[in-house]
């Protein structure tokens, strides 16, 4: 089959590979309907973290169930399954405690399983799906076409950012700021309006994305950024911020922005994988008691929840895709989003 | 009157000061009962925070109102009255969020208030309390002697230990561990079980600490520090550790304890002033899903919650005092904190 193969800085290839084969009883084989590329795949891209030896890369996507080994029970061969970017058991301690991510016997796309077997990266036709029954969620029926791009965010961004407001802890009636305007920062907006947030503002510069923050409910988009963004965050919320800021970037300066906007009292739900850095300052948190909650966003606790929203229309976080190209051509996908040509680029196999 | 003056590292002087006078309308002359030192005030005391000029000190008191200003109308000359370690009008914005120590309009004691007059400490015969509407709570009727030292805990360590629980969310039947065996930490076991936690951990390596610790309702001691202390600590939680940690101390070493204690997907409260550092480690944080959450406990905001419970003798945080001295002895107070003979010293002018 063909799958993308990371070899360094800017080297993204589409290369013939071996099939992927049952390697355990729980496992599946799915045929991958659509992937996707992801902020977080461009550090490597851009040679920010090291690609040592050359590796398999992407880990979201959506497909079909063609094999299933014989302990499989909850998914079936020709069911249309979301897969989040890990697997795991969702059956351990730490599923069971909602931290999925943290799965005892889980792992990542594009790397060995605990058994030593690959489970093959996203960004390529088929892969081979360990802890199949914990791991995958089918859905009730087979898409629409025009279904699959929100199914797919169910696989990391709609997830993610539902998680950065779940982890701040967003209840109804809230003010909510969100620093990101990628994809991430985008579904948080949507996250935000369906837990009831009375008024969510999007920190955004960038014309088509603000107009999707509204669109997904942003009321205000502040545009300014360090010390005079604080400002203008705080001024729209009686002077001292809004209850909960959603970071979905993982920079310094975005981490400090949030820690800064929230009110005294406030919450931050971080989701932005932190760029090696920043700590955290502790003494303006304890000052002002601000939390910090959040992290790797076990979403696939999350699909189930979400699924019905997404399949009604009543959210529509697919529109996050801007860009669609065929898997041929997944290097200019990354070039794409890498030049902020595209917000979130959707690879069809 | 006679007031608590530090002058520098070691350096704790009772001195002739002027009586305090009303200032303005909203003010309240309290004449002190009881005072205590806390642990923050031994950084001073040692020495780690500089102090350039005399100042006064303690913040923590309850009394018997002498004064009233004009605009007064919540207490009355004669009431008893427990004062937070900190004073706020209790209606500003960040009040009404819950966060009174980020009062708009207050301050602390031992330091001038917003117009310029100072607000007496604790640890002298009377004090001027500014916004004394919002900031003093006068109890039902004149406590019985062996009541007050209950009631001086709501002035700081039994609120801010029941900060450090509620800020993490302890939640009826979770596992809890505490950090700390000074009064805070053994405050935080009492909230922890007030709130219904099934289980608490007290981290003590001091035999008296330990048996109160027992007292208030741990059902496990750990020794252990550092990462020997995290491994036992987990192994007493299904090998992930438990839900909520209580950070009760304020060093580098015990919030890297109470980080690295947490489960996956667990919430670490912090309550210890933090000495001068240290940052956080987000990386830790974000890959685990530790959440932390605290600061500045906003006390004044527990003592109607907290009150009932002190005077039918439901908690019994005054047993934290393990020691009472005549005001005159505050110098021996300090000491006796300061090379760990006394958890907490009651102070009688």
């Amino acid at each position: 089959m063909r799958a993308t193969v990371i070899h360094g800085e800017r080297d993204i290839r589409l290369e013939d590979v071996a099939d992927p084969q049952l390697a355990s009883g729980d496992d599946a084989i799915v045929r991958v309907v659509a992937a996707c590329v992801c902020g977080s795949d461009l550090w490597p891209y851009r040679g920010i973290t090291p690609t040592p030896v050359p590796r398999r890369i992407g880990h979201e996507f959506v497909g079909v169930v063609e094999q299933v080994g014989v302990e499989v029970s909850k998914v079936s061969v020709g069911d249309f399954v979301i897969a989040p970017f890990y697997h795991c058991d969702n059956s351990c301690i730490n599923c069971r405690n909602g931290v999925s991510t943290s799965c005892i016997n889980g792992g990542w796309w594009g790397s060995p399983d605990q058994s030593g077997s690959l489970a093959d990266g996203a960004q390529g036709e088929r892969v081979r799906v360990p802890n199949a029954d914990g791991t995958l969620v089918a859905t009730p029926d087979m898409p629409r076409d025009d279904q699959i791009p929100g199914l797919l965010t169910l696989s990391d961004v709609m997830g993610t950012g539902h998680h950065a407001a779940v982890s701040a802890g967003v209840t109804a009636g809230s003010s909510v700021v969100v620093v990101g305007d990628g994809a991430v920062g985008l579904c948080a907006v949507i996250a935000a309006k369906r837990l009831g947030a009375a008024r969510v503002v999007s920190m955004s510069r960038h014309a088509l994305r603000q107009a999707l923050a509204r669109e997904f409910g942003a009321s205000d988009i502040v545009t300014e950024r360090g010390e005079q963004g604080v400002q203008q965050v705080k001024d729209l919320f009686d002077g001292v911020g809004p209850d909960f800021v959603l970071e979905c970037v993982g920079t310094k300066e975005s981490m400090d922005q949030a820690i800064r906007s929230a009110r005294p009292g406030g919450r931050v739900g971080f989701v932005g994988v932190p760029n090696g850095g920043p700590e955290l300052p502790i003494r303006r948190l304890f000052n002002n008691n601000v939390g910090v909650i959040g992290g790797v966003a076990p979403v696939r606790g999350y699909i189930e929840e979400l699924l019905p929203d997404v399949l009604n229309g009543t959210i529509t976080p697919g529109r996050v895709f801007d860009l669609t190209l065929p898997l041929g051509e997944v290097a200019q996908a990354y070039a794409a989003m890498d030049e902020r040509r595209a917000t979130k680029v959707l690879l069809r196999p």
